[in-house]
């Protein structure tokens, strides 16, 4: 079953990783939380020890650009926050080099490949996020001293959310309005030293700080920057895409210049695509420890009968079981998207450019705009459901599930708000609406406009199906996906179109058609795609056996999302009668067929015991004296505390009227 | 409009105590965060303060029994930790101890409420949690010296969850099976001596300790204990509904042992009544902060014109108002059914009992048991829709919706595990629906039945309103609402009967028949009627434009909740064509209606600034000055780490491969 979502090569990077952690000192978890700045420190510590074996070196991601993301599965399924420290630090610092910045700026990628620096990336502001071209940090060249300087008008303008600025970053990449003989053009990339690497000491105009703690992630050390007037060298623009020359004349390649913004910000839409694949990552320790722990919780039984573990519950089983699914189908779409994208980056930065690139390019923006809410969002869902799942032991800070939710949690806003992002994503569909009759496989190369074909007849349509069988009968759910897909396009389409004819503007038209209509869209744009790419992987599969259950959860996955639109599928008139009664029938069904197999299927999915760390979800199923050990090891857990006189004695302290 | 759901003497009373904290050393915060060691010695310190000043005295609560909630309430919104402790230590001890007891327990109850000692309540064990049945602990009685020796066979059996016993409590109220001359009584309960009140050491035969840390709720010190043969005096047992003589005969006033159990665990719905209560605070706090935040956060805006709130967005507005309208539905509902339950308790323990006694009972316990899954669910979808809401900033633990969230999560799984509560309740609508046609006032005294007069014509009606204006109508909302309880109620029957004519078992028939059925029955009827409760409360209102801004958020509560349910509308048949469309739209034009007000609707909600302590959410909309208060006042923020040698030096401890 493995071999649906990694190869070979993956699994042998994943256990080489996992072992030398194993055999690390520094790798080895405490049982009491430690303070934020002990997990700062033991965090930094790792991220050097970590990188120092350079596991995926570039060369060997040539051959397998699937081992980038098994890397970070590796490192994501041991602690989140070290692998987003190491991905910070040093890729996505001398990735943004490597694609902003000209020759003259690679002795920074040398310096942070052998970590003699540390970088970060440094976009949002204080109050603005998602609008970029509000942000107010400026960079005014001056061409008498062939500089930049450097300014922070006031504290909403202060870089911040700034991964490993904190404590840690000597220097960082930095988005500023370049200003030169009183224009403004624009934001543009600098790479500014921060701290003195000898010692860690800020230089002067430089105010950096750490932003305290967070709701998750506080391993890493997000920070704040602001800047007083701090002169940079000329050189320290990233120009590659646009900039000044030493008189302060303003060039570009680009003849538009928001397609040169848009290019110099290539990297956060690899971003996007890099957290299907984090959400995948929580979502499956999650389901790993919901499903174990169901299978070992027994609870009530039949009169006179023994106790029945939980997960042969119905409810229990809904509760899990799509998620489940919804974790193969993340896993094996977020893989490939993965590779995919890393494919397009290399074939780019070596010049090896085929026609569809462009068209493969703006595809890749709309579905990994879709892809990434749908995948937070999913692992949201289904971590909260196997933290319930999972009843009172669940909140247990050791069940380790608070903490893999309370990680997750930032998927759902960074690197783009998800109701946002779906806007991009929308925008792209209905632009290309007009033109449905005339799409062909070169407009969308990775087939997400395949839903188009034959769209007249295909919306004229009604669900032909009357059983549970053909109900959820994957061809039939995928059929049905298109259909849903192809009506969410022309609802929205037609609603912004009508908004605008009585006369409101564009921005109005768009905004009073998000919830229900573009938003919706978007999302069902993606999952259509997610579940398509399930389907075909799943019929590909060689083994017979695997292939069966693989075939039963894209059923079972297609059906739990359908459902979830249900009322739509109402509403434009494809269901009728009972049929939603089916889709829900065949939901339960499949669940009742996929629950023997559940535990199974987890084991393939888990990372090893020492790397989950839940007391519940350990492969043994010695779920009890694994909680046994937790509450009798948890430091001072059977002394009295320090302050018991403050029990005893509390009238000392508060004179008592009782 | 806080008379909706307060009175005069309410808010009266949780001035006082807010002005008391205000007043006081001990309830300031502080900026870092505490280790677990520290939040619950402070808890505890503030314990003690505030139980010591006594703010809801008996005989006040004669007079006012709404000051119950209203004090907890105050409580909650400055820390929930302490809420329960104080609920805990004292409270739930003594009315366990009134409720089951006898004379000469009182002095049990003296030296509690003087808080010489201090109490927990000890059922759930490690293995055994909803399914009390299989409880293991056991309390054997020996005539020769009248004594029970309590004793815990292994670790599964160890009490665990027991709230306040991890460090502090010195007695017990413990759950045990009472076996008497070899016969196993059942579970009774018993007061237990644990530790010492003057050390606040164990005894001897006791194992006892702290689980460690939680999801949440970190300042209530949870505990576990074991006992090895533990000696106590018969006079240990709290007896009143059923013990053994001193000759080790057992003796009960009921006929009907389960009744005596059910009789002793009384308190437990109390429970459950109290957790509406304090989901409702706590999506109180989320929402009062995410919506003050999208009132000052702007974003993009029309071309070349200025930044928009973000509450101006119809996907921001959708994603918070409906939430806010639900809040004012649980604020008003849980405050009323906390008054209707403490009047009951008073009333029984007075023996002041009507002849309706019996069915409120009956009543309560079914409502309890669907409103309390209700409104801890409705409580973790807000405050997760106003976490997201906030963008970025609401990641920072300073933004306070994390910490809300994680408290919350415990209402979903304790006191009761929610689908098990849904459980209790649709058991009851099942047995119910037989006599449907014979149902009176006196069946369900509160009127939770009243969706059951006319049923047959009901269920025979199609919607008959076809335009948005009729379709989001409170009263025809509420129409909507009966006959989708009606229908839940006839399908789920239906199935259990099918289940069963197919020679299932009743244990199986229930099982099979949760998933879109008992477990949608059950909670439909308790939206159903806290729906109805929120209508009739706001048509009663006598302040006019107050009662108009009430009946909007009445129709968009309603039409919110029902178009969850929008597919089994149409699946039932009382729902056709667009008529489902007509609802969405609804409820975006309810938003746009209820947007202007929102910011002054959350500001009847809101606590004082420093009990909500958001950065977010402060009354004065200076969101960003907080956030730059919190970033620079964070100890250490703009200090070196002490470690920053690790980060310059890191190939002295990981030789460089690099």
């Amino acid at each position: 079953m493995k071999l649906s979502y990694d190869t070979f090569a993956a699994m042998k990077l994943k256990n080489e990783i996992w072992t030398f952690m194993r055999k690390h000192p520094l790798f080895h978890h405490t049982e009491a939380t430690r303070t934020l700045d002990e997990e700062r420190h033991i965090t930094t510590k790792r991220m050097y020890a970590i990188y120092n074996e350079n596991f995926v070196a570039y060369d060997k991601l040539l051959n397998g650009p699937e081992l980038l993301d098994a890397d970070t599965e590796a490192t994501f399924m041991f602690d989140s926050s070290l692998a987003v420290k190491v991905s910070l630090s040093f890729r996505m610092f001398f990735n943004t080099i490597l694609g902003s910045g000209a020759e003259h700026h690679y002795h920074f990628i040398d310096d942070a490949q052998k970590a003699k620096i540390g970088g970060c990336f440094a976009l949002t502001e204080v109050s603005h996020g998602s609008n970029a071209k509000g942000m107010r940090t400026t960079a005014t060249y001056i061409p008498e001293k062939r500089q930049f300087v450097l300014h922070t008008p006031d504290f909403e303008a202060a870089k911040c959310w700034v991964g490993c600025l904190g404590k840690c970053a000597t220097h960082a990449i930095i988005y500023a309005m370049l200003i030169s003989k009183g224009i403004n053009h624009g934001l543009h990339a600098f790479v500014v030293p921060i701290r003195d690497p000898k010692t860690l000491k800020a230089y002067p105009g430089v105010i950096v700080g750490d932003i305290g703690e967070k709701v998750g992630l506080n391993g890493v050390d997000n920070g704040f920057v602001m800047f007083n007037n701090y002169h940079l060298q000329k050189e320290a623009a990233l120009d590659k895409f646009g900039g000044v020359d030493d008189n302060g004349d303003y060039k570009t390649p680009f003849r538009d210049p928001s397609k040169r913004f848009g290019a110099s910000l290539g990297v956060l839409s690899g971003g996007r695509v890099h957290i299907t694949s984090i959400s995948a990552n929580y979502l499956q320790k999650a389901i790993v420890i919901a499903i174990r722990y169901s299978g070992v919780r027994k609870q009530f039984g039949p009169d006179g009968g023994e106790e029945v573990p939980v997960l042969e519950y119905q409810q229990q089983q809904i509760r899990l079981l799509p998620y489940l699914a919804a974790t193969y189908a993340l896993r094996i779409f977020s893989n490939w998207f993965g590779v995919t994208h890393i494919s397009m980056t290399i074939n780019r930065m070596m010049g090896v450019d085929d026609n569809t690139a462009a068209a493969k390019g703006m595809e890749i923006h709309a579905l990994s705009s879709a892809a990434k809410p749908i995948s937070g969002w999913m692992a949201r869902d289904g971590i909260q459901n196997c933290r319930e799942a999972c009843g009172g032991h669940g909140y247990l800070k050791a069940a380790a599930i608070g903490d893999i939710r309370n990680d997750n949690d930032a998927n759902c806003t960074y690197e783009g708000e998800n109701s946002l992002l779906l806007q991009q994503a929308s925008n792209w569909l209905l632009s290309v609406w007009p033109r449905r009759h005339k799409i062909t496989s070169e407009d969308a190369p990775l087939g997400s406009l395949e839903f188009l074909n034959n769209v007249d007849q295909l919306l004229a349509e009604k669900c032909k199906w009357n059983s549970v069988k053909d109900i959820v009968e994957p061809k039939n759910l995928i059929h049905m996906y298109k259909w849903l897909t192809a009506y969410m396009l022309k609802m929205t389409f037609e609603k912004v179109s009508k908004l605008k004819n009585q006369g409101k503007s564009n921005f109005e038209a768009k905004n009073e058609s998000q919830s229900f209509n573009a938003v919706t869209l978007s999302v069902v744009y993606g999952e259509n795609y997610i579940l398509n790419h399930f389907y075909k992987t799943a019929l590909a599969f060689e083994d017979a056996a695997c292939r069966k259950v693989l075939l039963k959860l894209v059923s079972l996955y297609g059906a739990f999302i359908l459902e979830k639109h249900l009322a739509t599928l109402y509403i434009g008139g494809f269901f009728s009668n009972e049929q939603g009664l089916l889709l829900r029938e065949g939901i339960l069904q499949l669940c009742a067929f996929v629950a023997p197999d559940a535990v199974a299927l987890v084991d393939t999915l888990a990372p090893p015991d020492w790397c989950l760390k839940s007391v519940l979800g350990m492969a043994d199923g010695e779920a009890y004296k694994h909680i046994q050990n937790s509450f009798m090891m948890y430091p001072g857990a059977l002394e009295r505390p320090e302050w018991w006189r403050d029990v005893v004695f509390w009238d000392t302290y508060v004179p008592s009227k009782l």
